[in-house]
């Protein structure tokens, strides 16, 4: 395994030695085997040379041990990676963007500190994945949920620090955190928002604290190792049900954009909505509309609006969730049908079913994927299963609009067309968060080199792509950390030089993370791609 | 009037006439009787030597002027505080922490670049008031409303700046806000979240850009200026009713609370709520409560329970505000009577007035505060007219829970009493953010020297009780920011420290509003009191 950069072979023999006098023999790593599992399972470099390799793994169990071990990868100058659960499939899973960083495994920091069932909230450590705070209410019959995103073994905390997104109401992670405890790059342990105030009664109900409000510097961050992180959660609703809105022309999705941007910004609908097309590349495939595409010169958008028309199908639909009381929710669904039928001619509506809470246990295990109920799963990470190595996401942020859903579709299917990608890899675009759609590219990862590194041209080839039409990604791969970065380029890459500049000083020897999202250490900066 | 610190009389002649040629002699201020508008008109140093007064005031009409003047103040080391309209009463109106600062008024950069109908969003600059951007929605007749807080003269982006808060569901002004721009310490431009991306399609529309998420750092701050930045608007709605539910015992607060959270956590009932009591102090007055506070010895709770019941008065009510279609909230409305009146006996309830939208004129004209409605006045701004010469707010943050404003009632009206203020000054706690609550405390300002002396150290004092109980300041007069900041000292003041050392590295000549929220850059930091 290579050492880190700059770090000689007795120093840093030197560095695990004192890891190992903090957190005990057992819990540091460095054979081969034992770092196999820290590189990404999904690499894209898969099998090549720069697939970058940790040199070691720490593993504290306890505040107190993060902040020792920071203090001594300060002495000796040894970068770290902070892992939570360690999953992040498709975005890098585990692995650091520096070949010889030491991995910061918090996994076994895993306590729930707090849950409270009358104002809402949690409190936990890092190490506590979706499954775990789930089978923790689950066993109490607390009346809150959780909000979980695909899948279910992530870490609250390392999904809302890399601003995922789950179903519910509660479904932009970031936003419904309130307070963390971080230990700073120099090992000092900072709470923020009224965590600052010693004996604090508000710590996970009011998120602002006094002064700069800080906690956002602490996401897709290098700034910090968070140790604490509270979450507001939902109380749990007395019924939930969804209603699906399908329109028949392709034009129609103007329109229907239009009315459900007025039912979510106005909190009628609430949830994640995917836009679920006819296109095989945002819905189920149609062997009718491939061989449309296969002949010369493609299919129009005409023909396969035709094509669609011709077979009864609707051109667009969107499932709308609700919930609430079940004469609350029955009244929001009936408002929207009447808003959307008296809009668009043709609309069609269909009930979703209701579901009543707490659910029995044999409900529960009829239920397939039940994110949208706060039910953690590994379903959806059937995604590409049996056929791949795994996948990377390429996940630029569109306007919630029609017109930029129907630019986005041509413009990503003309691109991935032309760079040989089949359109499957296309899903569905997505509200993860309020006010703005995710479109999410799945490239499949393969075990052949040669195709992989085509993947990461195309990808790369995508990222400009999207830049020119003005769409930029929510988060990347860490192979794209830097080209990412690059197109955030207002200003002469103002936002770059602010976050180098604070990272020069809150992190003056470079050792939290180093090329995270772009974001490099004047000691390796000269480095950059 | 005084130099800034450190800076000689011929610096300081340079630095306002460059200050000229960047904006023109009209726009820089330095007469006594102009300089007197920027000094707080609440000032509780009123009359005394120590209240601030600033050396100059220069007004820049465009971004760039301000990035020339804050290069000008580098090289002149002389110290700016930004104001927008200039408003902030209660907590410093428009006075900066230190004598000599220059005021850098950016109330001249009044244009609304943007309003969104469909995707509900404007772009404003730190001039546009909730007035200017009402007159323009209404004048246009835009199916959107803003968030005003009282009163409506305020500007958009430095109430949601610092924190302030509103009435309809995006009553979290700083939470309402999606992008800035902001010129930073050295004068150079920085865009956040997607405006980092050149020609971004979503500025407006996701908030969190990539990397690191820095607005937070821009609230409560002095580590930039910022000169755009983006609200998201409530959709108009088609009603909004609200429903009053009245407890008839002290004790009845706690499950109240309870059943409140549980219909403001799920997004049932939307808006600020305000926590009323029989108690004077927080609601009408009542002679005969006087007469029995009057008593040697005071009154007991018993002997206020005994004597609200004897009324036959509730001891507390809240009206709870729905927003949306009218069959939604009559249904929100109806669930929160059942939930609440088979929680609560005796549990009383009335119908509010409902509102259709739009509003005709005749209807506009008729209502005398219309915040809830998205309408800015300066009606609450009547609040102790006429009695003196301003007010001082002291607002900590409270849990949302019936024990918590128990306690809290009870702990500020001790203290009142025994300090020998008014228990008019406590008036009803409100939830001007989700899921927590504040409390507020209007202490009078006279025309007496003495008097607000005592009222100053009333204050100190306040902070401390409030600490020992767990609860910290949202914001303060710019007075009482070290004292404030004094309190929140988690681990040897680690926040104020980590924000001194952004402060340095960001802004190092210590530039941008020295004392602001008690973070002074290292040149002034041996000042602090």
């Amino acid at each position: 395994m290579p050492l880190p950069p700059g770090v000689s072979e007795r120093d840093f023999a030197s560095a695990l030695e004192e890891f190992r006098r903090v957190v005990g023999d057992a819990w540091v790593f460095s054979s081969d085997a034992d770092l196999d599992l820290y590189r990404d399972a999904y690499s894209p470099l898969r099998g090549e040379d720069e697939d970058p390799v940790p040199s070691a793994a720490v593993a504290p169990k306890a505040t107190e041990q993060v902040q020792e071990v920071v203090r001594i990868a300060n002495r000796y100058k040894v970068p770290l990676w902070t892992i939570s659960t360690g999953k992040n499939l498709g975005y890098g899973g585990s692995a650091p963007c520096v070949s010889g960083t030491v991995m910061l495994d918090v996994k076994r920091m895993d306590r729930i500190i707090e849950v409270d069932e009358k104002n809402h909230y949690a409190l936990v450590e890092p190490g506590v994945s979706y499954f775990d705070l789930y089978r923790y209410i689950h066993e109490r019959r607390l009346k809150v949920w959780i909000d979980t995103p695909d899948p279910g073994w992530g870490s609250l905390i390392g999904n809302a620090l890399e601003r995922g997104g789950g179903y519910t109401p509660m479904r932009d992670h970031f936003d419904a955190h309130c307070g963390m405890e971080v230990v700073l790059p120099n090992g000092d342990l900072l709470r923020t928002g009224m965590g600052a105030l010693p004996n604090s009664k508000t710590w996970q109900q009011y998120r602002y604290g006094f002064g700069p409000y800080l906690d956002g510097i602490f996401s897709q961050s290098s700034l910090g190792v968070v140790t604490k992180m509270g979450f507001w959660l939902y109380p749990q609703p007395e019924a939930q049900r969804s209603g699906t809105v399908s329109v028949p022309r392709r034009r129609d999705l103007v329109p229907l954009m239009e009315h459900v941007n007025y039912l979510m910004n106005s909190y009628i609908a609430q949830g994640t909505i995917r836009i679920q097309s006819a296109l095989s590349s945002f819905g189920p495939s149609d062997p009718g509309l491939a061989a449309l595409r296969a002949r010369p010169g493609g299919a129009t958008l005409e023909d396969v609006e035709r094509h669609v028309a011709g077979r009864g199908q609707p051109y667009w639909s969107v499932a709308l969730p609700f919930y609430g009381p079940p004469n609350v929710i029955a009244a929001q669904w009936e408002y929207a049908k009447e808003r959307l039928g008296a809009a668009i001619p043709g609309a069609r509506f269909q009930d979703g079913p209701e579901y009543r809470f707490p659910l029995t246990e044999e409900q529960i295990a009829r239920i397939t994927n039940g994110v949208s109920l706060g039910i953690p799963s590994l379903q959806a990470f059937s995604y590409g299963a049996g056929t791949t190595r795994g996948h990377l996401w390429f996940a630029p942020i569109i306007p919630m609009t029609g017109e930029a859903i129907l630019e986005a579709q041509e413009v990503l299917m003309t691109s991935l067309t032309e760079l040989g990608v089949p359109l499957t890899a296309l899903i569905p675009p997505q509200s993860y968060f309020p006010r703005s759609i995710v479109v999410f590219v799945g490239f499949p990862i393969t075990a052949d080199v040669a195709t992989n590194r085509r993947t990461r041209d195309t990808y790369r080839t995508l990222v400009k792509t999207a830049q020119e039409h003005g769409w930029g990604e929510y988060r990347t791969h860490i192979q794209f950390m830097d080209d990412v970065m690059e197109s955030y380029s207002f200003n002469d890459h103002a936002l770059r030089r602010f976050h180098e500049q604070m990272k020069d000083a809150i992190d003056p020897n470079g050792i939290l993370a180093p090329g995270k999202n772009g974001i490099w250490p004047a000691r390796l900066r000269p480095g950059r791609a």
